[in-house]
Parts: structure tokens; C-alpha cells; sequence
């Protein structure tokens, strides 16, 4: 990290500001420049609190070089993390299609679809029993119950299943769930993260929908520093004024975050479009782009669904989007395990 | 709630759609315009899904006229809500300054600076002890120890306190805190706000950093649905394209909810700039634009605060504050009760 | 259009509202419903200014379902617009690609350029003689010489060119270059908009970077107001809070433009990105989306370039792009002509 | 500026990358360190493209200190400018009221309201004659006559005008106007603001609706480069995801281009809100926060303007507005002068 400093400051002042940086245990290199003084620091960064340094009022600016997350840091670990779900792979040039009704809404609803799924070639099967809704008057998920269906439909289909967690209190009831996701508003719930992140089970982390990517890869950074391997990222759309789309899906993050992380990441066309005529063509842009894998809402009458069945495609669409998805894979060099 | 419906869609589609919307016990008319057929919805609107309703192929648009929160409404409540926290009095008139520093470090430097702030008028007292903090590297608070530093300042200085809550497990710990504070990244955090929504505190409830007006509403109706009466707002800055300050600051948000709500509302001009040196001023706009409190974060020393220092400003630059926005009160008709 | 105004209003000035709007030769109808009174207006909405009439305070609220732009609309024109430069078409499934430097630097530097490109089997070339530049200290452009050089390049390999016109006292200059390029600075100055909307020439109108897909539209309404049926339009990124790309590439604007108008669409990876190591995973996800064609920063030498170098490719790199997006089109049923 | 180096990249590409450097006649300076090289540039930096050096493979980071501008720098100028307008000084201490009519409609329009105004204290009057509308189709504003209709209003009350020029070919027509306004859409028509800055006028430079201050600085730079010294900032409101407003006024601009300029800002709460009923609050928050004027829509009767009837206020609105507003000048030590 590079701090420039006045020129003409007091000496007192930056000898005081070096010495509350040295105190924990960084190294400093002071160089004099026409225009400032350069003083470099090195070691763990993570001891200061940079906005404080920025606070002092003889410093000009700051420049941080190395990421402030180092576990999900492509720098720290050159190969592509493979996540492994019962056998599917994410990630290492593996695609994976993971599709399903936006809410547990019955034993049948997720059972008849899980079986429409599995047949279309889905490797995971999705469902949410705990909904995190905006109003408290909309429907909030089936609960225990919803769970509960969605073991029903992994037994008769053999589908590995992912559902979404909302508070720490919960973590007993998800035993039978083989992926833990943390949902956009969750993201940034630290104490379910730390929890979580001691589960032993991989987790699907989705992107919060104002998070920029290095604060999304700081949430991945605190699951993974509580010993989770298996973190999968989630490109769900970001915030911005464009009204058409519920949010604007950043494809731009997926070859910024292969560069940043070796973590896998998959892109949800659902929810970021809030709108199923969107979903495949923003399938196959999610693949093109480098994405490894989708997340797609199907279900059965998406007409009558109770939550968010504007966005959900029926398992006759999604047939259509599998196969031309599957046609871009070898084009960019990815398969499906 | 209005339903423009295709002029020429098939006769069943609509009957389908119109017995969906009665079958929740929902009243609808019918008009035939020329370019479209009028579906006019009334009843108790949170009973469908709009979302849902607008993937119907006929439907052309929705618009609603009604709010989706009731309890936080000005429709509901005429007259505003006066919070009282231990005698001190936020809303219907009656200014508060909230301050203290954004971490609590010590016992010393809590009740150093809760001593100087209730020399300065300062009418509650701020402290974090559980941070949320973007980096797992970071300082994240004192916990339980935090709390009890803040406790002891109270007792010495009569100040009520306020602290951020960040998970249901911590309920029993605030015990003695007097107003529980969901932070802007708790604001979706709905299994927290249910929880808290029954503690009979007050609560201040912040603005998430990309939440619109409504959510955030909505977000207050989850306590209030849970028999809260005491919920505060507070506007905090939202995430823009400007980078030169942390936030930016949504004044206009004050006039909106003065309309929308009988909440009080008011303003954290530090967490929102991240600059002590505009903290002045955002203060004084922030009384001028109708807001019920500000919330300034006072640090003895910033220069060597563990969080936030950079926005922190010292007691003397509070009391600069604290005069100049006192003498802006009378013009827009506020009171320190 | 419906507007929806307050049940007990006095009758005097429903009747004041729906007399101005009459007065325009629109035609109105009313209906009484629980909540509220239901005004339907049919005619040339154009007319009125729907701002005015929200402001009137016994309407609760609007709601328009026609869109505000005519020609430009694919309700007003069902088949795609193919434009046609010198023979290389563009939109109903004919693929485009254009490419070459972000400014002309020398005659040497745009006619090899162009030669490397006609190989490589692009169709027009781009470059930049009047370069809009935040600074007024950044390189602005060779200016006429500019637009000299790409006649020069145009005349030694046959490929039409496309350059940008920043103000309306240069129509003059631009006789030989074969499409205007109306800049994301450009898309709202309506005096330019007006007069290259005569010159019978094809138009490429960027997106402004913060406009919304209606705007962008409506500036496009402009030029077809005025005779020239060959828009292209051209996705080059909204600005949003992620600082890792230069702009958020908005690649779900696509599939909603196809909904929307028969005017053909391509995407400007290296703008939107202003990062090299980007434009390939973008321009894949460009044509998977639906774009009808892409727009390529090349350069010999990028670390050279005088402006914007972070974001060209090398010749080299742009013919592996133009490969796979090749491979890529016909499973999204495109072809280049 | 400082560039950091990778610190084992081939020393020819070092080499390289300093000759580009100094052969525009700037110094360099390198230093080993422990993580990185750094080479710190000194002289004028506007020389060199910052892309194209960040672009090159060997640049890890790049951290600038000195501002993009020079003319418009505090830095460079520490006094604050004050434009006079016929008599009317703005900024430096001296507040400013500006009023009008979003559009001239006719004679007697702006007229009566010029008088209404000038008896209300109101310094300056606007009104639009080339109105920039978003719809081909809107209104477009009187021309050549509205112009006319000002110099009208200006000779019968005394009150300097002014009013928005929207192309380089209009020039002329504003001989008798005061004040040259560029609007938010013409911020970066860059040879519009070549043109004016050398007008002999002061500006009203109106920030676009997505730019961040250092744009907007750098387009005042423009207009400083031409010879113009009378330039006057005017916010308002950038576009964010919050939907109540048009824009959201960033009132925290205000101390931040305190600090890095010596040119007076005013807000335009008008054009933020798009409210009449939110214009009050806003103008005391831009008082507060230390602008140096407001300019405020006023319209005799604002539901039959031609156009933005929904924000214009009426006289008697506007004359409460101004008695509050000069209540709060003694506190912030300002004056109208």
C-alpha cells in the first residue's frame, strides 16, 4: 500500500503516523518526490484501518495494490476451485444447470417438477421454503413444511436439492438440503455468514444487489475463512435506474471475477429480469460470457405460482434454453460432468 | 388497484383471471374502453400476487393506487408519532441530536465522550459494540463487553443509549440498551426485524444503502406488524455513481416520508459522507429539510478510532454543530423538548 | 392512457381536467369504482403533458400504456429494419461486425489497420476524428484530417466507415463518411439529432450512459421524425456503482429492444468495459443475447494509442473474437450476408 | 502521479514505459520496494493518456493526486469567484435568487410573472425559449420569440434574464440575454461549451444528470480555457434508483465543490424533485448547506404550463419559500447584497 503525504508536513505528524503503523508489526519505506512523499507500507493490511489513515489530514491519497480478501483470491490459489455436489460439478470447465420453482408451494408442485427437471437434464433441483419478502403481507414460504417437500422430491428423483437460509436458527432444519444459499439480502449478514460457513455444506452466495464484487468476494472471504471450501457465486443483477428489468444482470462481473477468484460462479437470469420472455436469451449470454452455470426458475403454471411467476418459465421453455445452452459449451470450452 | 386488460383477448382467459383475483375475496369491475378493458380491483390488495398478475399474456398493465404498507401510513396515522426514548422526545416537533462514537473501544473512551457530549445537549447517546463490517479482517466491536462500557456511561451520565442489533441471538444482551438499532444492512434482514418488532424498544430503523422509499416502509411495517409503535428512521445515505463521498446523501427522502408516514425520521450525515469535514453542513441541510434528529458520530481522537475514523468529528466541531442547527430550529418550527 | 382521480373530488375540477384534455381532440371516458374515479383517454397523447396533469392535485395517479415513441415502435412496424451500408446489412438475423481504432492517429496507422480488418472479415470500419473528451486537455482529434485519412483507408480496401459527428456545423465534412455515429454524449443533443435526421445517411445512436432503453428510443423518434429510416442502435453501458468496468455493459437491454422496435441493435463491448481483457467475453455474450451486430476497438499498438488504449485489441486478438462469435450465430439463427 | 510497477517485470518494458513518460518533457522518479516498484511522475500530466498507461501489462495501479483541472482548482484560485449580473453578485458570501418559468409561453406570461417576482425580491428571472425535450413530440419551447418575450420581461421590471442555449448556432439570438444557461444534457456538448466560453457571459453550468463532480469540473474547465470566467455551478439532482424523486438532488456536492473550486454553486430544486410540494424543503437544505442561490420554477398557474407544470410553484409559494430562506443566510453568513 502506497500513502502519499504532504510535502511540507510537520515531521512529528508522520512520525506519528508511521509509528501507529510499524506498532502493528507492517513494514514502512519513505521516499521523497517533487510534489509528495511516498511512504510504502507492507505486511498484513488488514491490521489498519485505512479510512482512518485517510482521516489524517497529511495524507493525500491512498493506493492499495493487493485485494483486501486473500482465500477467494485467484492470487492464492491459482486453479479453479470445482464444487462437488453429490457428483455434480461446478466450476474447472464443468457447467451445471440448476433450475426450479421460486417457492416450495406443495409435495406435489415440487415433486411433478423435480421429475420434469430431471428428465430435461437439470443436475440441481432449487426451491425456497424460507422467502425473505419485501412486504411482511406477501407470502413468506412454506417453512419447515417446504423443506420437508423438497426431501420428498431429492428421494424420488435423486436430484440434489438448494434452498435458501434466512437466520442462524435455522441451520438444524437444513440437514437434508445439499446447498446453503444465502439469498442478495442475506449477503451482508455477517452472523448468518459465520454460521454458515462452519456448515460443511457448499454454499450458493448471491450477490447483494447494490454490492460491488470486491465487497461480494469480502462476504465469500467470510465463509471461507470459517473453513467452507465450497463457495458458489451467484450474478443475480445489480441495482440501477434502467426500469425494463427488475435489476441489470452484470455479465461484466463473470470475466472480472475469473480474473479476481477462483471461485465458481453461476448467473440467475430470473430474478435479475423479473421477466420469463428475458430468461433465455440472458441464459445464453450468461454462458457465453463465461459463466458456469444457471440458475433458472421453472414452473409448472407459473400463472398461478405464489411468488415471483412473472420470471418463472414453464418446463417447455426450459427444455428449449437447455439445448441451445448446451450447444455454446464446447464453443467455450465447458461441459456439463 | 387498475388492470388494463387486451381489448380482444379470449373471453376466458379474462374470466380466469378475474375469478383468480375474487377467489381471495376481492371485489372487481369491468369497463370497456377503446384501446383497452379496464379491470378495477378493490379489497384487501396484498392477497395476490401483482407480479404474477402482470406475467398474464392478456394483461397490457397494473396500476396501484393504494400503498403496500398500512400501519406505517400517514393515511392510517394523521398525526405524527413522538417517540419517547427516557423522557427525550423525537417527532410532532421535537428535535434530538443522537451522538457518541461509531465504536465503542474502552470504558474510558465511552464515558469520556458520553460526559462531554451531554455537556454539549446531546439528548441520547451512540455506540456500536456487534459491527458489521465489510472485511472479516476488520474490528468487529467489543460484543457483549461493548455493551456493558456503554451501560456504565449511561448510569454516569443519565444519557439513554442506542446500539446496532445484528442478530436475534444478541436480543437478551440489549437488555439495558434503551433503543435497538437495525443497521442499513439489517434493513431486509426480516427474521431480525420480526424479532425485534416484539421487544417493546424503540427502534431505529436505517435506510439500506440501495433501498427505495417503500421498501424501506415496508420494511417498518415489518416491526410495526409485530406491535411496535416506537420505530425511527433514518436516512443514511444511498450508493450513486458520485464518488466523492461514501454515500449520498437522500435528503429529498425527508419531504417524501413527512407525506408518506407519521414516523420520525432522521438524518446520519456521517455514515453517509465518510468525511468529518462535511459533516456541518449535511447537518445543517438536514435540519433545514425537515428531518426529526440527526445522528453525528464523535470520536475524542479520530485519528485513531478502530472504525470509521474518517468521518468522525471531535466534541469541539460537535458543539459547532449543535449551535448553528439549533438556531435553524425555530425557522422550520422544531423544538428540543 | 387512465388517470385515476379522487373519489369526492369537487366536481368542478374533474370537469376543468377533462375539458383541457378534450380540448386537444382527445376523447375521454369516465368510470366510478370504489376506491377512486377511473378517466380513460384515447387520441394523440402527444398532446399533453402528462407531468401537468399528474401535478393537478385531485389525480391520484397514471398509468399509460401506449409507448410515447410511434415510429420507432414495433407495434407501428412489425418487421425488423435491415440497414444497409454499401451493401453489408444489418438487423433481420444479418450480423455485423465493426471495428478499427478509437481515434484516426495517422493516415499509416488507420489505412493498415483497415487492411488487417477487411482480412480478418469485418464489414465497416470505425474511427474517430472529432473525439468528445471529458478533459480539454486529452487529445480531441485530428478533426478534418481525420475524416481524410478514412476516406483514404476507405478508398484502399472497400470497407464503408462510420465516425462520429459532434455538432451540426460539421455535416458539411462528413459527405464520404457512410454512417454518422451519434455518441452517448450526443444521444440527448436534439438540435444535432434533428439535422443528421435529414441528411440521409444511416445513423448509429449510442446510449447515453445514464439513459433509460425509453429515452433512448424517443432520441431515436427524433431522427426518424425527420425522414432517416436507418437507426442503428448501440448498447455501450449505463453507468452504475461498480468501479471494475468503466460501464456496465447492459446486455438485457437487448432482448427487451427486440420486444420493442424493428431498429437493429449492436453492443459496444470495448466502451462499456475500457478494459481489453473483457472484450471478448463480452462480444460472445453480445451475440448470444441478440445482437444484431458488435463494435470493436482494434489497435496495432494499444499502449500507444492517443486515446482510450486500455480498451483496444490487437488484430490478433480480434481475429480469435471474430472466430467464435462466428461459431456462435447460427445457433441463435443469425448469419453475416 | 504514482504508478506502481510489477517487481519482476522486464526492465525493457520499464525502460519503455519511462521514455513514453518523459518524452513528453515530465520527470520521473523510481523506488524499490518491498511488493511493487514505484515511479512517481511529476509535470503536466494532462500529456499523458492514464488509460494507456494503466493499460499496460506491467502497471499494477495508479494512484493521481493533483486534480484533472487547473482553472476551476481551488488550488489554483484559493478567493471565491463572485459573478456579477448587472448588479447581482453571486457567490463569494452572496446568495442569489433566481426565478421563472420553466418555458416562456407568451408575452404576457412571463411578463406578469417577471413583475410578480421582482416585487417578491427575486435577483434574476429565467425562462426557457429552446427548451431540450426528451420527446420529439413535447413542446419545444418558443424560440427565437421567447426570446423576444424575456428581453420583454427585462425591460419592464429591470431583472437580468436568463435563459438555455441548446446549439452553437444560436449564439447570436442571445445578445440581450444576461446569463447563457447550458442545461444538463448539453454538460459535454463540448463544442458548445467552446463556443460560449468565449461569449464575454457568465454560464450557468448545470451538472448532467449522471455526472460526478470531477466531469463537471472539467466541463466548467472548458468553458475556463475559452476565456470565461464567470461561471456558475448549478446541481440539479443525479439519477439514482430511488423513484419518488426525478433525481435526487445530491445536496452533499455543495461542500464538496466548496472545497475543490472557487466557483459559486446553486441548486435548482425544480428540476430535482419534479415537486412543487418538496420545492420548499429543498431550497432551506441548499441554503443550509451553504449554496450560494437557488433558482426556483415559478409559474402564475402550473396546471396549464406547457411543460414541468408539476414542479412550478406558484408566486405566493415562492414568496414564503424566500422568507424562510433568508432567515437561515445570517447563520450560514450570507447575504443578498
Amino acid at each position: 500500500m502506497i500513502i502519499l503525504v504532504k510535502k511540507n508536513c510537520e515531521i512529528e505528524k508522520l512520525d506519528s503516523l508511521i509509528n501507529r503503523i510499524e506498532r502493528h508489526g507492517l513494514k514502512t519505506d519513505t521516499f521523497n518526490c517533487e510534489d509528495y512523499v511516498v511512504l510504502s507500507v507492507s505486511g498484513d493490511l488488514s491490521k489498519i484501518d485505512v479510512e482512518a489513515v485517510r482521516a489524517n489530514d497529511i495524507v493525500l491519497g491512498i493506493k492499495r495494490v493487493t485485494e483486501p480478501f486473500y482465500l477467494a483470491s485467484r492470487k492464492n490459489k491459482k486453479r479453479d476451485t470445482v464444487v462437488d455436489v453429490c457428483g455434480r460439478k461446478i466450476g474447472g470447465g464443468n457447467f451445471c444447470f440448476i433450475a426450479g420453482p421460486c417457492a416450495v408451494e406443495s409435495e406435489k408442485q415440487i415433486v411433478e417438477t423435480a421429475i420434469q427437471l430431471k428428465k430435461a437434464g437439470v443436475q440441481i433441483l432449487r426451491g425456497g421454503a424460507f422467502k425473505p419478502r419485501t412486504s411482511p403481507y406477501s407470502f413468506q414460504g412454506l417453512g419447515v413444511e417446504g423443506l420437508k417437500y423438497l426431501s420428498q422430491a431429492k428421494k424420488e428423483t435423486g436430484l440434489p436439492v438448494v434452498s435458501e437460509i434466512t437466520s442462524v436458527n435455522q441451520l438444524d432444519l437444513f440437514s437434508d438440503i445439499d446447498v446453503l444459499q444465502i439469498g442478495a439480502r442475506g449477503m451482508q449478514n455477517f452472523e448468518l455468514l459465520k454460521e454458515v460457513g462452519k456448515s460443511n455444506k457448499p454454499i450458493l452466495l448471491k450477490r447483494a444487489i447494490s454490492a460491488t464484487i470486491e465487497e461480494w468476494l469480502l462476504s465469500a472471504e467470510y465463509l471461507l475463512s470459517q473453513g467452507c471450501k465450497d463457495v458458489i457465486l451467484c450474478e443475480r443483477g445489480i441495482r440501477t435506474h434502467e426500469p425494463t428489468s427488475r435489476a441489470t444482470l452484470d455479465l461484466s462481473s463473470i470475466p472480472v471475477l475469473k480474473e479476481l477468484t477462483h471461485l465458481p460462479v453461476i448467473v440467475d437470469p430470473s430474478h435479475a429480469s423479473g421477466n420469463a420472455r428475458y430468461v433465455k436469451s440472458l441464459s445464453l449470454a450468461g454462458v457465453a460470457v463465461g459463466a458456469d452455470g444457471v440458475m433458472i426458475e421453472v414452473h409448472p403454471s407459473p400463472e398461478t405460482a405464489l411468488s415471483d411467476g412473472a420470471q418463472a418459465v414453464t418446463p417447455s421453455v426450459f427444455n428449449d434454453i437447455y439445448k441451445d445452452v448446451t450447444r455454446i459449451l464446447p464453443i467455450i470450452n465447458k461441459r456439463i460432468d
